[in-house]
């Protein structure tokens, strides 16, 4: 199984390569009764699109998406939404050349180690377009999600090294940047950085936050399926990340018992967590404060300077990767985090439904 | 469902609460034509098991693990491996006073809240006993990686705050000294801290390292089963584990993308990555290089320091936890972290046996 | 995979050999809050013990179920139900003559192709003490069933060629006489037949029909998780069973369209199918109506009669089987078809709890 | 879930409603290296197409089916693979009608019960063109067993009452006339009673035979995912199926045991079982010899004679279906059960790679 299907109640199948026909997605366990559009997905899609800014590729897709199945008269039905986009810019490119070097830092050698044959243009299947799938899948459950009352919101909280401050902190400002920073001095910063490494022919990685809220507590299961255990392994998979923590994290291992334990408030007769450290979650359930999990995105691998690399005969090459290449992927990533917390937890919500059998009796009356 | 059910292919389900009559789990998906023993599963348990050192707790456990089936003359034979360990510490201690308290950082108040009905006895289920199904699985998917020339090694790299030294590193100690530290001066130097943490009623953090050696390029699934995603869920599945990198992690964000990607080297004719930043893996499966992630443990939640919490009805009440509780658990979760390592490997080793056609007719002659 | 896992929410792992220490099950995914005992299972279990009357085996097991985890005070916690029931009478009988033999109709010879090794004393994992999981579980569902208003009632509708009568149907007869035929005047000539039948050393088979009363309309999804699917590959997976048919089954296949279709009925403004020859489903999903399903029993494999078949080598052996077995195994396996429609009953229900946005509403309220 | 997931390693994901837009599916998991072409999947979609004869709906869809991914230079590239086919024929027709009435023998009621919404277009997703994904998907696993030397070929064995004559039996037959049975004589009595049954207003059902060979020993899995077991719920999935029996099936029920174990042959030094009465399976897994399976379908439940239903509101009402549909689906339901056996073989071949650690080590090297 090549892994493409994601969940367990809420489950996706995710399709296509770069410079296939198209790219698409088929979301099976959307509850019915759920109104949803092409512009509902087109709208978060529209986020990770390339040739948005002077740091994305110009790669010409216009990216629209069409649902073809699952919705009738403007609502879900209950049965699987299949949502796809075209690829409309598989240009005349000449790939040949990659078709026999492995890209450092790319997954040419590992697809061509495990299947033996792999459709090398523009990265096939690892290629960032894998994405479009989470995302259009993702906007279904973000639309779930918000009926409930919960939200997902992610932002760049470090590039290239330059990070955040607390006090110009300023969420809106996030989705007004080319760099999807909350703090418009440090986008400004990090933008002279990203001119300079582009100029190099060099990329730079960063930092994403994500931050969940209006979750009930107790979603999440206590042993394997726990909510940051769903949520690093959803978040990992995404092409580039090669970290992620929740709470108080890597920090937490520093930090002494009396110190990293979180405290309990009640507020109008409901209880929940302060959460300052817990990340939001005890015992692999959300104990009722604000999710806050980050995701550590390394430099986009494609990068104009020379490198050394081998052939499919084990022979040294020199490569130069030439074309469009983003020297940040950071922004981009973004909304893809997003997607892939709001899967998780839309997930989890479904697959605790039955956690209680009073639960049960009410949904059967 | 309760999580409680882990694998695709290779597939364990635990079960047991802290003073239940025992902990055990079932393990569905072993290939047969193993040779495994009780002492085999004995061995990989002993290293989790209390009373140790004087930083572990004094709960009297001999946690004797039985095999209960699968196992014929020595060898497996395809079917389920139950194992059990019975619990024979279950003394008399009046856990009535946490029946309606939630401890700050334990798990007491999501159980509550998800389930409406907790056993508290020392933790029921979010006890650390939990991850004695996890090891005893574990011990046999090490011992399955083995004949395949695959070996996992997961030790202390940092402690309270104190980390192992490059110069000093020595694998060996690793096995030696009740830190389970690959460097007999930090581990001195994490002793002496955590004696004072202890007089303090206190509790300390650290980060586990894991390294395995030994994988064949290509393991891991392209999509939402990448291997780093999927080591990433099952490291973060493991209680108190707050973070999760692979490869140079967090570091990576801060690099540019020529210094970030790795090479590739050809040694007798094998290509395979060098894997210094990758951690070794390349767009989710293994590159042929050593695999090295790292985990983040908080400190135990349970100290013995006064701590203000609420109870069940939302009334704010003092707390102090008597009875034994470690200082730090890094050391009891290092075999921990390398049974989850194993069980991945090994459920993503059977789950792509079908990458390709040859494959399966080598199989099927 | 050995494929001992079953279900998607409700999920059931069984394990144990004939003549291993112990059979057992784990059960993820129960809903915390249902009050259930080691009575409730043991007495489910006692409908299929050995040596209960002259049609059944000798063997000497009490069959004493103990629980192991996963329920608290009385009532399920949410956590895992691991159940074990001890082999006890594993005398000292000598296998070794079937070790290198294959005997017709057993699964001997495929668990020797498929694996390469097996437990070959009483069968292994193939015998019928395999199914003491599957009732443990079972035991579990059906108690949850109870309180959801939801009944399983099965019976031997016909042994060894001999069929109950309509006219002398009285259900609770099913549960009185040896042969769990609800028709006292069919058992009378059917337990004539079998001594007869066990006089000349051979075996008989039979047909078990199953009613679920109480199940509402919608539980069974669309396409490949139809409730009449997935109760087939849950009977299917009985040992012995060769065919499953619901409603009007085979005999639907030879009606006319305006015979076969059913009504619906509007009683106390509730609305159901007549579900005649439906069988209680509709496009895979429950009516409202009556659910009857039947299983084809094939008769036991173990005969006296000396047989002609093949060794390890491929040499020809004749064979006669010695020892203790049922002429008839069909009133043990009623029980058996109980549990396992009870589980995918249940699993159905919980996998069906989030098909509509309100349903998740009203339980996160 | 809607549950229109199947498979647990070669996984398939199908949508679509008769009046959606397109239908189709996505197959993840399928092994790299596997020839296929978009006229593998079309000649075998062709074979369930509507309007080739008398008998089958006049509906004008060409169905022609786009690969979208996957498949790269002629070949699989393990990744998934997306296929689509368009919905041409959603012409004007009012449907209006249908919207509030729920019709006897369909899925209208259920759908109603369960959503709260539906599609009530020609049946929406419980529409025959739902089964054009599984069609697909099976041409896939069609054209990957053949490359291991397996076939899988099914028949109409009864139409109507009237069966097919071991004498007049002829394979190829079944590739030849319109109702796909192997006895021309049968067939020409079927077709007269086809002509007169629609005449009638009134539709028929059947039984349909179908024959794997060249099946490994050792295919399936011993306890829930036996290969019988599974084949039962894969082939009850498809709609209008009541029954299903392998082997002897019910007949099994009435012999002694002498008479309906197999015996074993041994040819070539090759063991297998002679599989009379076994239907091709002992224990679950394949014996080694034909595989051979039967399903009951159900006549059409659209007839154009006067019905007695209920409306959305519990009123009686007088419906008479107008419109095309099928007299008969047996012939087009012929290469669905094809499909859906196929697709399970290949899943349980592929589940079943790890069963013995040498096939691992095997594959490894």
């Amino acid at each position: 199984m090549s892994g493409s299907v994601f969940g367990k109640n809420f489950v996706i199948s995710t399709w296509g390569e770069s410079h296939g026909k198209s790219v698409g997605v088929c979301v099976d366990g959307c509850p019915a009764g759920l109104e949803i559009s092409e512009d509902d997905i087109q709208s978060m899609l529209d986020r990770r699109k390339p040739g948005q800014s002077e740091f994305t590729t110009k790669r010409n897709e216009s990216d629209r998406v069409k649902i073809l199945s699952g919705v009738f008269e403007g609502r879900t039905t209950g049965t699987p939404i299949a949502m796809l986009v075209e690829n409309t810019d598989q240009h005349s490119k000449d790939y040949s050349e990659l078709k026999n070097v492995f890209r450092p830092g790319h997954a040419d050698f590992t697809f061509e180690k495990k299947y033996g044959i792999r459709d090398y243009r523009g990265g096939g299947r690892s290629s960032g377009r894998e994405t479009i799938g989470r995302v259009a899948a993702g906007a279904v459950a973000v639309k779930l999600l918000k009926k409930l009352g919960i939200s997902v919101f992610a932002y760049a909280k470090e590039i290239g090294g330059i990070c955040i401050s607390e006090e110009n902190f300023d969420l809106e400002e996030a989705r007004k940047n080319a760099l999807c920073m909350p703090d418009p001095q440090a986008a400004e910063k990090c933008m002279k950085l990203l001119r300079s490494i582009k100029n190099d022919g060099d990329s730079a990685g960063g930092i994403i936050e994500c931050r969940i809220n209006g979750l009930m507590p107790g979603i999440g299961e206590p042993v394997f399926d726990k909510l940051d255990a769903r949520l690093a392994g959803a978040v990992m998979s995404i092409g580039a990340v090669k970290g992620f923590e929740i709470g108080a994290g890597f920090e937490a291992a520093r930090m002494r018992g009396s110190e990293c334990n979180d405290g309990f408030l009640s507020e109008d007769g409901v209880t929940r967590a302060s959460a300052i450290n817990s990340g939001g979650t005890l015992g692999g359930m959300s104990d009722g404060g604000e999710i806050v999990f980050r995701a550590a995105v390394k430099p986009t691998p494609s990068v104009s300077v020379q490198q050394k690399t081998l052939d499919i005969n084990g022979e040294e090459k020199e490569l130069v990767i030439k074309g469009r290449h983003d020297p940040i992927i950071v922004p981009r990533a973004v909304v893809v985090v997003e997607a892939m917390a709001a899967l998780t937890v839309t997930d989890l919500i479904i697959q605790g439904l039955g956690a209680r059998i009073d639960n049960i009796k009410r949904v059967m009356e």
